[in-house]
């Protein structure tokens, strides 16, 4: 994992400033002479810059990441807690943590910052973006503010903006937070009982019923109160995020999602989508019920030059994270397609 | 609003003892000589005994319930707050609210107490049990017991099971409400905050995402933090349960909720289904994201007598609740069908 500094203030949509700007992020092979072999992949809610480590099978040798043949770069976004500044990072102007003094970002600053960290490391052109989730939503911004800059886009599982149902899915997880009344309190673990019922929460949208009901099934016989499955799961999930996220990260996050409007100040989502000139391969999941096959499939539309595929899988969301061998047979074609 | 108080102190399947059982209940129109014209309608999560009051256009004079014809019963489920004995009331052997400590109970538990006091208030035959979601559970966990009970059974958005994805969902929101740490102090209103966002996940899963998209719309412009209108139904949703609720009532139900199995202990689920003699009717809802259409024609494959209808509604789950034009249509004619 590299660090780098920004080197000027970095002034927010909202008028904050934040300063110093760090930024975490990984990089894999060598950027070629010509600068015309970088896939940059942006990363979603609570993932990091070591894009070979949580998206295996997609990103790895031999599949995407040929280092021989690609620089892939991603890097952490701010408000997270994997190396780049966010709430946990030390605010300058009192000497502690920011904590829920964190300035807020919309997803448009993430892209912004996306855009100026990448010019500062050497990259001029991209070959490919990929953005899965919210990831999906950066890579979107940010073509959309500089279409001349890409040449590929992969978007998958994502949207051009928050639906009602995405923010509603949010306000849950910050509803589950704040009941948590040790959220605010000056502490890393702040809020952490209400950040495991946020990821449950979370986890039950990436999933749905069918990858419940095929994974987390009770073994007969049943008693009346049986200590079932699903329940463990649910907690397991919430306490594994807990030892590796904060409630502050997590919040500044799921607020900087709910701004995603790539037509905001800019006439309408159709006409932002209507200058993205980069080739685009959209892909949907079946099962995603946070963006579900018919919306994917009117992004695709909504782009002029896009085409649209779709993920065959009970995973919901995730399949976007599980479903490897399909997204590698729908993404290696693309790649490797003349533009 | 009547009370009934049982004579016999009430065992719980897990050995608790329930003393005094009061139950309140609704009843419109007068039951007739022959004791045939019984409708008794099972309640869901949160609502009361008043159906004509929760299920209007559904369960009102020139619908359903026609008290010239029908005698309507509907009784408030023990663990809840609306009048029968759950959390709030006085324990016995304290002399002080139980909150968390009123037994456990499972939802055959539930269906025993229903038959007890049908029995004890006058009632014999039943001649259509009628159950929507958890008052669902209830009717096929009753017609289960004791099919000989009934002639008609109204089945609409249920299961004859707790799926792990229906359980998932109450343990998020359990998971919700522990993460309030004022749930277990000796009041009322603990963990008030953490049965808001209980409800917000619950109204998540009722609604979902065309429901969502349609009705909690923001309107342009977009500043870049504007107040979304998603975020102000889901909590104005918590708190008006907060203001009628209580969260151990709201547990008590959800756990109760969780040991819903009609074939424990009588061989399975087809053997329990197969035993219910009455004409059924089934009713799913198109969207329903908790009891899917598919689940729901399988429910009515297994029942000895049953035929599977379905609501055309973006509405998911709460279609139950709003969709009464189309209810009225499927229910009118199968209740006036000869047996």
């Amino acid at each position: 994992m590299n660090v780098y500094r920004f080197t000027e203030p970095f002034h927010t949509e909202c008028g904050a400033v934040i300063e110093p700007l760090e930024i975490a992020y990984h990089t894999f092979g060598t950027l070629n002479a010509e600068g015309d072999n970088v896939v940059w992949v942006c990363h979603a809610l609570t993932a990091n810059s070591d894009v070979a480590d949580w998206w295996p099978g997609t990103v790895e040798e031999g599949i995407l990441l040929e280092p021989a043949r690609w620089f892939v770069v991603c890097a952490n976004i701010p408000g997270s807690c994997y190396g780049s500044t966010g709430p946990l990072s030390v605010n300058p102007a009192t000497g502690r943590p920011y904590y829920g003094d964190f300035p807020p970002l919309t997803m448009r600053d993430i892209a912004r910052v996306l855009h100026q960290f990448a010019t500062a490391i050497g990259v001029g052109r991209i070959n490919t973006l990929v953005g899965s989730s919210v990831g999906g939503f950066q890579a979107l911004e940010w073509a959309a503010a500089h279409p001349e800059r890409f040449d590929r886009l992969v978007l998958i599982a994502t949207a051009a903006w928050a639906t009602p149902w995405a923010i509603a899915l949010d306000e849950t997880q910050r509803m589950a937070i704040r009941s948590d009344q040790s959220y605010g309190e000056p502490r890393e673990d702040a809020g952490a009982a209400g950040l495991a019922a946020a990821r449950a929460i979370g986890l039950l949208s990436y999933r749905g019923g069918p990858a419940y009901n095929r994974t987390q099934r009770d073994l007969p016989p049943l008693e009346p109160f049986p200590a079932h499955r699903a329940c463990s799961y649910q907690q397991h999930q919430g306490e594994k995020l807990v030892r590796r996220f904060n409630a502050y990260s997590y919040m500044s996050i799921l607020n900087a999602f709910d701004t995603h409007n790539i037509g905001r100040q800019r006439g309408g989502i159709p006409a932002a989508l209507s200058a993205i000139t980069a080739r685009a391969i959209v892909i949907g999941i079946t099962t995603d019920l946070i963006f579900p096959p018919a919306e994917m499939r009117a992004l695709a539309e909504a782009l002029p030059r896009a085409e649209y595929v779709e993920i065959d899988s009970d995973m919901g969301h995730d399949g976007f994270l599980v479903e490897n061998a399909q997204l590698t047979t729908m993404l290696v074609p693309f790649m490797n397609s003349p533009l």
